[in-house]
Parts: structure tokens; C-alpha cells; sequence
């Protein structure tokens, strides 16, 4: 099938791209206040799924979910120095509530650290309160400048995790199980996102945290997306809010805290990582919609068997669609699906009917074949796990043949000038480097142990950094 | 066992045994913004059992999810005069972003009728687009002057459903089977809550409808709590946003709208219309612990079985929960478990191991008697199931028994002074009845036809009106 070119070639224009691929799937439309989105079934669709799965693996940990208020006094703000200083410039500031003008403005959250540390200080008395560990699901305002739908919007929905513990290892211990166990886990497995783990700079940490663990993946034009944070707090929230609890001992003692988060973004990131000039597409174990069977034409005989097929294929487990929506045409319908990256669409029309076979197209690695109907629902659970291995290894593919080792600052901001990323030893980047790194755009994404793990501190010995363009 | 009284008890002072349970049953606490509320794990739990449930029967009537912005453009909302003159007052306005006075201010969305119908008008162009079938999950915000936890917050949490259909027929079908199908069977089934389905009067209408259905419950004091709504819009919204669309006919056609919501009040609800003096008694379809299993002693064997009974009552597809924290003394645990109304204790200690039992505990009828540990996982469903219809008959009981019928004004004020409810016909009551009963702090709740059926309309012959003191 000869086809127009749907959406803006990535090469020509990958920003335009990525817009008309959200437009054109329907995953999102820009809202009325700047830098707000709405986002459609097809985009939110893929926010439940991910919701559904990480939110197991977080209670897995022991962590409840609860729920804290959108709107918090201005002042609390000012109670953790770094914390107010990060986040000022990005708040949303209700001054009139019911019709008056409020004595003391509410911001609308922009994170929710002060107002769970308030309610932890009340909450946490006794060691037996420890550990405290807590989720929300929730939209928070950072009121954005360039905005660009997924990426960085005025308002997003999140998770923000905040935990509290007795001892600074089993605080350091949590946030590592976060940064490993749930986001990695998770980004590899389920959305086949390759991602870096590592540590940020000091000058890129979390307002307010003493250490910040990262997840950097690829993007297609070669820039990093930061997909996901958690943090160690240390004491500082503690200390602004006398968060204590009486020991076994006796003794007052502060506690030790984290704080985690992942967003909206990372439906960004999915666009980002695994779409093509084609459109969306979704990793099978994310996919809301594993496999759409089309009926090409509307007789009755292809009706049947489409829905026949669909039927069998629910009963082999997969979440499938029919599409017999037949008044309108089938070759839209196909870029329809194309676009919105649903892995294997099974198409029938009465040619194939005499055949026996559906032809099965399959999103990923591309290409049409006839199969037989009677087999489907015993190969496609196979075709679909390895579509899933195949757009994580692409993603993969695509980091490492992307990224140079370098030695000098010059050579890193030349590396990320062309599209790719740099590693380059810590040692001979340091404070100074990145403020160099940031007159030419570039950043260090985070830092990695000689041996590819994450360092325990910025100057370990042997510490390299990888440092890239970023969104 | 006896027991000081954990909780005002509710024939002193309701409201403040209200207040009392959902504090020490750690439901929620107050927010630091006037009117907002912190919802605390275990209430949190019990607002994610109703989401699951109500989200997949939502689902079934074909309605996708999906999320509009938090913040709308003040201008938006005049642009259906009835409903700006019904929210103008509960407000809350961002004037301040990013640091700077905003050209024009946003509110904080107190319903999303005015942005979602800005995008309908968007996405709805042919026959071929309807319905179109959204619901959201999301957070609200109406100033509250007179706050009452989760019956009356400045934030609240909710799910909204929006709908545009082709016909007016389609549209009313749409809003009754919301009515009784997603909200009536939920609450009557789930939530084990006796609920009266009628229609409101013009002067109760949503701001913008042309027909609001309730579902009113009678909480423990005998005053109404209205807990969901579905309305027809008609075509009020379709006009003011010129949402229309292309007919097979090949005319252009105004939609007709639906939206309907459900909120955290039901969780006030649970608590009102369930509550005991000993605290909450939670439905066990909708616990998320519906056994809770307790070592009464810390020793080996002790607490080898309590994990073994654990293990068991789980593979009999049991939400249940071990409870081995030795070190917080039996009877404050016993306390705790009762206040947050968890429907079956199983109590082990040394001497019922000997025996071969273990005390069963039943919050819902109350009692305690030993049973074999043996039997657990074949007794305890039933029990189960048996204490949902009970705490369902207990509350169809007190409405029916509190409910009087009256062909007076006078009479009605009389009967909702005493703390029930009336039911008087319409034709004696009218909408100048309506006024004398607000001066007595009463209100028309629903109408219903004469066979206690939903009426078609205000004024249809035998109509019958149910009259409260509400929340």
C-alpha cells in the first residue's frame, strides 16, 4: 500500500514530529490555558495502564497511597531554604476564594514535600510509626515557559512518593529499591525504554535533597529525557518541620526521608523513544489494545469472522479490538491504527475468507504476512513478546551507537552538537565543565560508577559522566 | 471485654461523633487551607476500592477515561448563564503564575462542563463521532464556607462523565442507565446502601440542566445525604459551545449532553449510614481488609499460626491482613480494627491454640464466639456475604421505619423536625411548599411517580415528593 506521508518526517523536523504524532493519534490537544494539556482516551489510556502497573509494584514495597491537598498556604513554602528558592519562580497563586480575597494566598501544589512533611510530623511519634512509606497519584501546577505537550506542561499528573524512616541507610536503602526496583524495572520491562541509572550533579539534584537518582533515556533525535527521580531528603525536611520519634531507646531522634516521583512525561518519552516517520509504537505489554482485527469490507461473512477471531484471541489472553466499523474506509482505518502504534493488526476481507488466513501486520519490526486463522491465537502471544524485546534492544542499540567516549569538555559538547551523547570522566568535567557544558545547551545527565553502576558519592574515584542535550 | 467509650457516642452529639470516628479511625485530617482535607491511607483504601469498581462499570457502558486541565480561563465559565450564576460563588481564582499577574485569571475548575464542551465542539463533526462517551477521574475545588470532612470540602476528589449523543431519547437512556445501572447497583451492592432514586425539582436542578437524578441515603441521624447525580443537559451546552454535528441526513445538528458525578462523599456517607458507636463497619465487598487475622501474644507458635490461618484465608480469595505487632498491647489493637470497622477478626492466642480454635469476631452483627481453625477459609466467606446484606437491610430498614407520610407542609416540617423524612404528593407541596420548607431547613430531596418509580417529569399525576434535612 503506497502511502502519503502521514506526519512530518523526523528527519525534517523532529519537534513538528512529535506535535502532529500526538495531534494525529489522538493521545493529547494543547489547553486553553498556556502550556495546559488535555489529554484524549487514546493518551490516557496508556496513563492507566501505566498507573495500573506501577502502582503494584509500589505497594509491593509496603507504600499506601493517600491523599494530600492541592492547595497549600504560601508560607509553608518558605519553611526549607533550597526548597522555596527551587521551586518560586513556577508557582500558580490562588488570591481569591469564594468570592473574596483570601487573607493568606494558596499555591497550588507544585510538589507536595511540605505539606506531607506537616502531616509525617503529626503522624510519626514512636519508632513503631517507622517506616512511614506513602504514594500519591495526583496533578501538580509548575507554571512553564516553553511549554511542549508531555514534556513539560503547566500541569501534569504524577505520582509523588514520601517516606520516612528510622536510620539514613534504610532511608539511602529505599530510594535505591524506588530507582531500580520499581522506575527500572518498569521502564524496561513493561514500556522496552532503555534508560541509564545514575546519579545527578550536585547542581542538578532535587531542591532540597542531599542525593538525586536518575533514569535517563535516548530520544530519537538523540537528546536525553529524564524519566523518573527519587531522592534522598537526608534530614532537611525533617529538621523544617521537627518531624521525630522516640526510639527503643528513649530518645528523640530526626527522621530520615525520600522522596520519588515519575510523570505524564513518560508518555512523552514513549513517543520520543519508540516512534517512527509511521506514527506510535506501543510496547505490547503497555498496549491497551494488543491486536486490532479489521474487517475490511462490511458483508456479513467477514463480520462474523473478525469478531470470531477476536473472540479467540481474548480467550488466549490478548487485549484485543475489534474494528467493524466499516462505513468508514478501510485504508484510513489502517493508518488510524498505524498512527496510534497498536503492535499487530489482523485484517480480513472476503479474499482472505477463502484463503483461510488473515493477513497479520505487525507495527513494530514492519511487514504484512498471511497466516492461517486457526493458528493466531497460538502465535501472536509469541509475535507480541518478541516485539516487546525488540523495541527495547532497538532502544538500546540506538543509546550505545550514540554515545562517545570522550576525554576533554570540548569533545563532550561536541559529541551532544551531533546528536549524541558523551561520557567522560568526572574528574576531568567537575563544576567547572558543566557550567561550560551549559553555555552550549548541554548538561550532565548523571553519574556513573566506573563499573556502569551508581556511585555512592559525586567524586568517587572513577566516576564518569554522561552528559548530553536535554529536554 | 469491657470497653471506656472510644467515640462520642452518636445519641449525644453526631456531628462530633462524626468528626470523632474519622479521626481515630484515621480517615482523614483537616487540610491547612480552610475546608481542605488530607485523606490518610485507610480512608484513601476505601476511596480506591469504590474507583476500581465504579471505574469498570463506568467502562462497561462503554464511557472511556480520560483528563481535561485543572485550570480554565475565567472567561469560559459565563458562557452558560445558569451555570456561572451557580458556581460564581464557590470559586477559587489564580491571578499569579510564574511570577507574574496573569492577563487573564484562571479558576480552578469546580466542574469541567464548560472545558470539556469546548473540546466536544471540537472532536464531535459527524453522526460518526457520537456518542462520545468521557469520563475523568480528578480533583475539584468549590469554596466551602461551612467545611465538614468529606461531605463538604473545599477540595474533593470525584469522577465527572460527560456525554454528547445524537438524540434526545439517547441522551435521557444514557443519564438513567448512569443513574441506576453504574451508581444505584454500586451503592446497593457494594457500599450496602439503601438508596432512593428520583428526580430533582427545578429549584434543586444542577446549574444548567433540564433534569437532575439523584440518589438519596438516610445517614444514622435520619437526615439525607445526596450521594451521585446524572443529568440531562439537554441542549444548553451544545448551543453556548455550537457543538454540532453532520447527520447521515447530511444537517447540521446540535448534540444533547449528559454529565453525571460521584464523589468522596460517599465515604461520609459509609461513615454515617454504617457507623456504630464503636466506629465504622465497612461493607465486605468494599474492604480492602475484610479479615483481619491478630496475634493476641508474641510467641513462636503464636504467631506461626496467625500467618499460617493468613495464608490460608488468602488461597480462599480473602483480602485479609496478619496483625502481628506483639509489641502494641492486644486490646489497643482490638480497639483500632473495630474503629476502622473491619468486618472479621480472627483472634488467636496460646489457649485457643490448644483448643485447635480461634475467637471470630464479627464487627457487622458484633459478637465473638471460638471457632475451628480448620474451618476458617469454608466458614468466613459466608459470614462475609451474610454481613453485606445485613448492613443493607439495616439500612432500608431505618429509612422505611423513619419515613412518614404526610399530606401537609406542616405535617413534613414536623416529621423532618423529628428527625426523618417525609413523603407528600407533589400537588400538595409545589414549589411555594419548597419555599416554606427551606425556612425550615428542610428541602424537597426527589421526586418519584406514584409506583415509586423515577417520573418522567415535576408535575406528572401522583408524583410524590421525599422531604429532608440533608447535608
Amino acid at each position: 500500500m503506497a502511502k502519503a506521508p502521514v506526519l512530518t518526517p523526523r528527519a525534517d523536523d523532529f519537534p513538528r514530529w512529535y506535535q502532529d504524532l500526538i495531534t494525529k493519534a489522538e493521545l493529547a490537544d494543547n489547553g486553553p490555558v498556556r502550556g495546559t494539556m488535555v489529554i484524549r482516551p487514546y493518551g490516557y489510556g496508556l496513563w492507566e495502564r501505566m498507573q495500573q502497573d506501577m502502582d503494584a509494584r509500589i505497594k509491593e514495597t509496603g507504600t499506601q497511597n493517600a491523599y494530600f491537598p492541592l492547595l497549600i498556604p504560601q508560607s509553608y513554602l518558605t519553611k526549607e531554604a533550597d526548597h522555596v528558592e527551587g521551586f518560586a519562580p513556577e508557582l500558580a497563586v490562588v488570591t481569591h476564594g469564594g468570592g473574596k480575597e483570601l487573607e493568606e494566598p494558596a499555591v497550588v501544589r507544585p510538589t507536595s514535600e511540605m505539606i506531607v512533611n506537616d502531616y509525617f510530623s503529626k503522624w510519626v511519634q514512636s519508632y513503631r510509626d517507622l517506616p512511614l512509606l506513602i504514594n500519591q497519584w495526583a496533578n501538580v501546577v509548575r507554571w512553564e515557559l516553553r511549554p511542549r505537550l508531555f514534556l513539560r506542561t503547566t500541569e501534569f499528573l504524577w505520582q509523588e512518593g514520601h517516606t520516612a524512616h528510622a536510620t539514613y541507610e534504610e532511608a539511602r536503602d529505599f530510594a535505591a529499591r524506588i530507582h531500580r526496583h520499581v522506575y527500572a524495572d518498569f521502564m524496561e520491562n513493561v514500556l522496552a525504554m532503555d534508560v541509564v541509572l545514575g546519579r545527578k550533579t550536585a547542581k542538578e539534584r532535587f531542591a532540597g535533597a542531599i542525593n538525586t537518582l536518575t533514569l535517563e533515556g535516548m530520544m530519537g533525535d538523540g537528546k536525553a529525557l529524564q524519566m523518573g527521580t527519587s531522592h534522598e531528603l537526608g534530614q532537611n525536611f525533617a529538621k523544617a518541620f521537627h518531624t521525630q520519634y522516640l526510639s527503643k531507646e528513649g530518645k528523640q531522634e530526626l527522621v530520615w526521608q525520600t522522596s520519588w516521583g515519575s510523570t505524564t512525561r513518560m508518555i512523552g518519552a514513549l513517543v520520543m523513544m519508540h516512534g517512527d516517520d509511521d506514527g506510535l509504537r506501543v510496547p505490547p505489554r503497555l498496549a491497551q489494545v494488543q491486536v486490532v482485527v479489521l474487517a475490511i469490507k462490511g458483508d456479513e461473512a467477514v463480520l462474523a469472522k473478525v469478531r470470531e477471531i477476536g473472540d479467540a484471541l481474548k480467550a488466549a489472553g490478548i487485549r484485543v479490538q475489534v474494528d467493524d466499523r466499516t462505513d468508514t474506509p478501510f485504508g484510513r482505518r489502517a493508518v488510524d491504527w498505524e498512527l496510534k502504534g497498536v503492535p499487530v493488526r489482523v485484517e480480513v476481507g472476503p479474499r482472505d475468507l477463502e484463503a483461510g488466513t488473515a493477513m497479520v501486520a505487525r507495527r513494530i519490526p514492519g511487514g504484512k504476512t498471511p497466516v492461517a486463522v486457526d493458528t493466531l491465537a497460538a502465535v501472536l502471544p509469541g509475535v507480541l513478546e518478541e516485539d516487546q524485546a525488540l523495541l527495547l534492544h532497538q532502544s538500546r542499540e540506538r543509546r550505545l551507537s550514540r554515545t562517545s567516549d570522550v576525554t576533554t569538555v570540548a569533545e563532550a559538547v561536541e559529541a551532544t552538537d551531533a546528536g549524541g551523547w558523551a561520557r567522560i570522566p568526572w574528574a576531568a568535567l567537575g563544576p567547572e565543565g558543566e557550567e561550560t557544558l551549559a553555555e552550549h545547551g548541554a548538561s550532565v545527565r548523571c553519574l556513573l560508577a566506573e563499573d556502569g553502576a551508581v556511585p555512592d558519592a559525586d567524586d568517587a574515584p572513577g566516576n564518569v559522566a554522561v552528559v548530553a542535550r536535554a529536554y
